[in-house]
């Protein structure tokens, strides 16, 4: 059954190939009237023979940013802001305020002694932290210490607020979210905490965390049937140590060397339902093999430093530096240092491709799976 | 915890409330060279207080479409066209080719003695049939017989074409399919079938629904680990039993009716990951109750007249035509014979609504659910 | 890795082969008074090379039956009886009441007028119909009329009762239990409803089989989150047609011809927790082939006559006689009709069995697949 | 509809309560002759109203077995015994050779330099461990260190094996398997590895524990359909820090203090189809309120001291002590000291007993929740 060749030219039989003629284009109009249009003069353009991607690849370096994202908190306070954020934009996909895709990614700065008005809304939330000290977010009633490269989630309609102690540090962290993808599907809502004080807290500080910090560990002292992970921070230290360990009996993958999916320790499956995320380490020296494959994907280096190749050019990133693999996008990652491990995070949106049915991916079979840099 | 009052105004504790100046403006400037943006500036923009579509309530009169449908018969083969259809567009979703949401829906004729190309593609396609006898599809080397008001599915990736036998008479259906949320999430792909005289049949005619005819039993002779039903055609005759069962002992739901989903017997859900669908009997003179609900709706009428009131507008429909309700719009269905049920097919993205957890419904509480027609 | 060799003999390397002398019988005594013992002594019993059952093979002929079952109801009523059944005993299962392997089948008779006291316990019910007309069952305030050759569950924790209709015919019917099974575990309950009058009727009548009677077509408006079947009865008419489709346009399997498993049309799996059944339909003149699995099943004649050679020997039966297959026996059937169809009704621990891994077949590869008869 | 009262008692409409006389004699004898019976002679004796088991609470000291347990490497080798195991009989288990319900457990020595066959069998099985140094399992392939109070699981037909480094010291388990159950079900094989040196390593040492070393961290580069957890080791450090960060910011449950249930990191269910395992902190001074349920459990000692009262009875364990908690017994359990946590470690069929739908509990409402003890 599988003779599947891909021809991938639209004057095959079994594509769209009318000359239109006065007499269709009359027709056509006749159609036009009725909220109806002829399919075949439209056909070839939305029945691509491959992945079609309307966003392009970013970069954003963040000593270019730095500096701007402090200056919003000069300017602005959360109280006013609602959430003082400098959000990134695709060149592509500004009218929809998405970073890649469909998923939105920020930058947000809250200084010691600030907090954030708490809220909720059906978009999903994550946050990977890039500064700081004592900074906390608080979901659902639970506060949760935030440290750097801690990957912290706040799901869809869980009540969410952030600050950071008046003793701690300004904090800085990126914001992902599926606002663009929720929005499109004309699903989201919001709701303001009612109490302009904030959550209470309804558990000890970490409780969550706490009881989920051993690996295939599960405590049976309470139910849980949200469809997210009951684990609501991976540290920086454990997922370090996790990869590390992983790094001393495994090369990973061809194409991302040592790679973990944060997970719901409940079910194995992804941290929420739309957005997932990842953390891979790149060994001294180490040059993956390049692939696509679909789904948008926002990265953020936790460590080191060195380049990605996104469909031929060359995209050099160290510690802090933001940029992102549009769908079926040709990519490999290369380490710089000789010596040192490199770590990127990327949050994503797998969830939503695999659960519709829509991950494929291909490997690059030229040159050793290795592109060539335009 | 759930302290939740819809505040609904953007200049509350918690919205973006901030008044722009010079200094701001200035600032706005730096952060567009280099691709970024405010966020309090669109904040509340993206963040809607409750769902909001982008698609508008539409009705397509069959009495004035049909003409037309027949013409693209005279004018294009179906070798020329790919696949000759006049396809459906919503007022605001033309840029798109959907006629609701994300939801492409088009009339398809094809003649006694036609076939049409064989493809494949990522997009998932279901079909209702409104006229005609003896007209087939071929999923995956299974030849299906069509008749009116069959519901029939050919999911992502198989190979499907359609034709009608000689000794037929011309068939008219409507296609629906997920070609623009395909194309959205960047995951679309294309592949014609290498053998122009299309597939051969791997099993007797009917194979899937003569071995999937009876509730609640499973033929064990067969591996199956696709993620679509193993049945590709919901006949009539059973939908309508199976309705007129359910009449004797339930009056359904307020909203709805006695109403039916079309289901995969091995897993009780959807017929497929993206799109699903569903057959309501409105017993006479009905008229049910309001309420709105995420997720975009496509309905046709199979049987009988009636209306829908949606957002407070009526729109009256019988047999064969076609209207769509868009996510959250207010609607409620009238079945206008005192005699007879009536009967609307509907097809919709429930599916993917549902996995990403952006289901929400709303009852209409005023004037006993009903509202007023303006 | 998969190296394996039955070497199927005990004195190889990796079995027990310790030789027993005074020393040791001396340290065995002093294990016995801690209550202990040396694994090596009994490590062959109990980790045989292939599956053993305990049970045999058993046929029931229905003729000789009978009569005994009608006298149970001038003896008894079933108020003193609390269930008025003939239970059926497998010459090795005599201990734990079981016909095979852990599960119990009786033969139960009600006359008309006549209704069983309402209880509910942990051990699982179904019924399969020999003979009547206005039976019926309620299980969990749903009234169930009952057919010949219906199949109808009460499962775990339901509350249930059973009765004739004054104006209907004595009917008698083939109770299967997991009661051996569920004491075995350990896990049996029991009470009694509280009304004597039985259970009020919170539904119509019928209004399961009503609501679940089309293939892939579910009822939306209501919720059910038990873990079994919403479907309480599976009918012979739509058994028997669902049957006669598949035959015609498959075969099904070498060794059971056409066959359908009784499925809960919301999973797609078994009907209950632990249990569950199927019918299979065997062509004029059909000889399946010989297969051994795991797995406990109870088989009933439905309709016509044929034979079954289970383990080498030949078992004849026709309508209405109840045979067993222990695990691990070989088996084959063979309708002796050239010109009708033969029906054989099953029901088994197949759920148990497979949830717990321990599913396993092999097919007999002799002969063509066909057994000697001794 | 749940209208349930226990009468508890015999004689009450919905129970058997016929008198039997010479006439029913007669009867039972003509059933009897055709390998039937009358359910009404045996209804309540397999009815019964609540689960009723068939194990009694069994306590097995260290002190007194571990002489035996060392005796027995002197007495015979790994290769003589298959296995060299001293296994613990339950006083009414005694003739299916189980600890306690179906549950088999035993204590295996393996010295410095010696090695058990490997085989592979249906039962699935698990070790705690409890003295020695450089002791190593392979199961499939993958060698796994091993170190006192680690959790190991040999699953369902994996190849295994068992050893000691040279250098190493004399290391002594416990083997905890479902060998009772899978006879019982009449479903266990058996094979021994035909390569007499054993299996070939083939991944690194410890390869799955140093893979699944974080909290919700899955390595995404290999596919894992196998109904086990892929975390063959659950170390005591993992454990014993996990437990000690949860029990900062929880109490765990009334039962139980703060327990973690050893679980499949991919599904977050039990580490096996049939058994699970788990492991308790019983906070200084702690004293639980005592629950019953349905579950065969075998508990052993970690560390600390303490007491466990078992339907009124109370029974001592100190570390290495092994007792054993049948289905339906009331327990409650005492940490001994004052300043230090205990521990217990607890395998158990509750994977079995859940996925049956067999799974219930009540907690003890007398007294505060504690038993007297007699």
């Amino acid at each position: 059954m599988e003779t599947n060749i891909y021809k991938n030219k639209d004057d095959v039989y079994g594509r769209a190939r009318v000359e239109d003629n006065e007499e269709l284009k009359a027709y056509y109009s006749k159609l036009a009237e009725l909220d109806t249009g002829a399919l075949w003069t439209v056909a070839n353009e939305i029945e691509p023979w491959e992945p079609i991607s309307n966003s392009v690849p970013m970069l954003w370096k963040y000593d270019e940013l730095r500096d701007l994202v402090l200056e919003s908190a000069r300017l602005v306070t959360p109280g006013q802001a609602g959430r003082r954020v400098v959000y990134l934009i695709n060149k592509q996909r500004a009218h929809v305020k998405a970073a890649c895709g469909w998923l939105y990614a920020g930058i947000q700065v809250t200084q010691p002694g600030e907090s954030t008005p708490a809220h909720r809304h059906k978009a999903a939330a994550l946050r990977f932290i890039m500064e700081g000290d004592k900074g906390y977010t608080i979901v659902n009633g639970n506060k949760i210490s935030l440290g750097v490269n801690d990957f912290v989630i706040t799901p869809n309609s869980t009540w969410h607020e952030h600050g950071v102690d008046a003793e701690g540090k300004t904090c800085i962290w990126m914001d992902g979210l599926d606002i663009p993808l929720v929005n499109a599907l004309e699903a989201n809502d919001y709701a303001v905490y009612d109490d302009e004080d904030g959550q209470e807290e309804l558990v000890p500080m970490n409780y969550s965390p706490m009881s989920y910090s051993g690996s295939g560990l599960i405590p049976v002292d309470r139910e849980w049937d949200n469809p997210y992970s009951p684990l609501f921070k991976y540290s920086w230290e454990s997922t370090y140590n996790a990869l590390k360990n992983a790094a001393q009996v495994t090369d990973g993958t061809p194409y991302d060397g040592v790679i973990m999916q944060y997970s719901n320790p409940l079910t194995g499956g992804h941290v929420m339902q739309t957005m997932g995320a990842a953390m891979q380490l790149l060994k001294p020296g180490k040059r993956t093999k390049a692939h696509k494959h679909t789904g948008s994907f926002i990265y953020q280096c936790a460590k080191g430093h060195g380049y990605t190749i996104i469909d031929g050019k060359r995209y050099d990133w160290k510690e802090r530096d933001t940029f992102c693999v549009p769908s079926w996008a040709w990519h490999e990652h290369v380490n710089l240092s000789e010596t040192e491990d490199a770590f990127l995070f990327n949050f994503n949106d797998l969830p939503t491709i695999t659960k519709l049915g829509l991950y494929q991916e291909k490997a690059y079979l030229e040159n050793d799976g290795h592109q060539n840099i335009s």
